[in-house]
């Protein structure tokens, strides 16, 4: 199986499923295209249709694009794992944040960008992306009362991977937060698959 | 069960899941908000925690919001239909068109908005837009050559449910098609289940 990505630093989308993949011990092999090259496009479509990364090429050889889609194909594929929750309803929940992130938060994604090693206090806090990010904090609290923590379903799962990159963004940024959101956002940070995926980007920069 | 959807004329998100039941003739409540009212908003806090419609309301009372985690959790409850592929690489397939659906887009969402009642030749029709067809062209030539048709992969399921709301804006703005997507887009068309929903939205704007 193989996962090609964008660049560490500042991939987001990239990053989900890499992380998920790491922290299960899934073992795969890792392509990664640098984004701001001439060529990034062409090499995207080689593998993947929608000219997009992250792509996961099975061993079959099909290609699988979309992060979200990614890793419920990875779920699929590794049903001992419970990268989703065990239990019917709260699988349904983490399934709605999931896509909320997939599509939403575009105004955090925006003015607040994933570039891991930059720290820019207070950069970006525009009212829209306040307002993504009191959604997200109301996600995460809610979450974490229900379950118990650490992670928003208990252990760490598909939903926490989605929103990693997030917490990058808070790293970076740092809005003001809620004691319970920084907290969760420091247990991901790290989390030994995320805190790997830091070392990339850091070594990038290099 | 019950769904809360848009106003049929133009929620181009509630129509999937709303479709996705009709045609699998699995029986649900249907609750519909007007979306451009004083209260909308306050209306839709009261069942969906994102604010935004469509959203699933289980036996349980159970919150399901988001098109894409709305029709996987439908599917998952049905596992005697198949409304994702049998096949597991058509199965990954089916959910990253659906992904990309459920993402991406843009500009088609932006330039042509869904209106059901509305026909605008030509409207539209920005670079961005013509480019986002170009992709969304390719996506149908390519499953349909996979699987042979009528639908995406074979039989009517998700992923044709998610580009459902795409035909009801070719049929508005009517951009040059192909052939091929012509004929798709007029068996989605014609499909009961989406024949019902262009009804009630024709109903409303009366
Ligand atoms: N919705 C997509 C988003 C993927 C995406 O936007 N990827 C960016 C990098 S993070 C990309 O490939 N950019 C390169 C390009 O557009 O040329 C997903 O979830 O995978
Ligand atoms: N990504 C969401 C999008 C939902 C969405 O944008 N819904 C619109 C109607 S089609 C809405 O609720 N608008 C009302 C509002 O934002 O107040 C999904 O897939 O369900």
């Amino acid at each position: 199986m193989k996962l090609v990505i964008g660049d560490k630093f500042n991939s987001s989308w990239s990053m989900r499923p890499w992380v998920l993949l790491k922290h299960f011990g899934i073992p795969f092999e890792e392509t990664l295209i640098r984004l701001s090259h001439p060529d990034t496009k062409s090499k995207i479509l080689e593998v993947s249709p929608s000219g997009k990364v992250p792509c996961l090429v099975t061993d079959a050889g099909e290609a699988v694009w979309e992060s979200l889609a990614i890793v419920e194909t990875i779920a699929e594929m590794h049903p001992g794992h419970a990268m989703w929750p065990r239990d019917a309803a709260a699988r349904a929940r983490a399934r709605s944040i999931s896509a909320e992130m997939h599509a939403g938060f575009a105004d955090l994604r925006q003015h607040m960008p994933m570039e891991i090693t930059m720290h820019a206090p207070g950069a970006g806090a525009t009212p829209g992306a306040l307002a993504n990010i009191a959604r997200i904090e109301a996600i995460w609290a809610e979450c974490l009362a229900k379950s118990g923590g650490p992670f928003l379903f208990g252990e760490f799962g598909i939903a926490d991977a989605m929103f990693a990159p997030v917490v990058m963004r808070f790293n970076s940024y740092e809005p003001e937060l809620s004691e319970t959101s920084r907290a969760y956002a420091k247990r991901i940070t790290e989390l030994p698959a995320v805190a790997a995926w830091i070392d990339g980007a850091r070594e990038e920069a290099r």
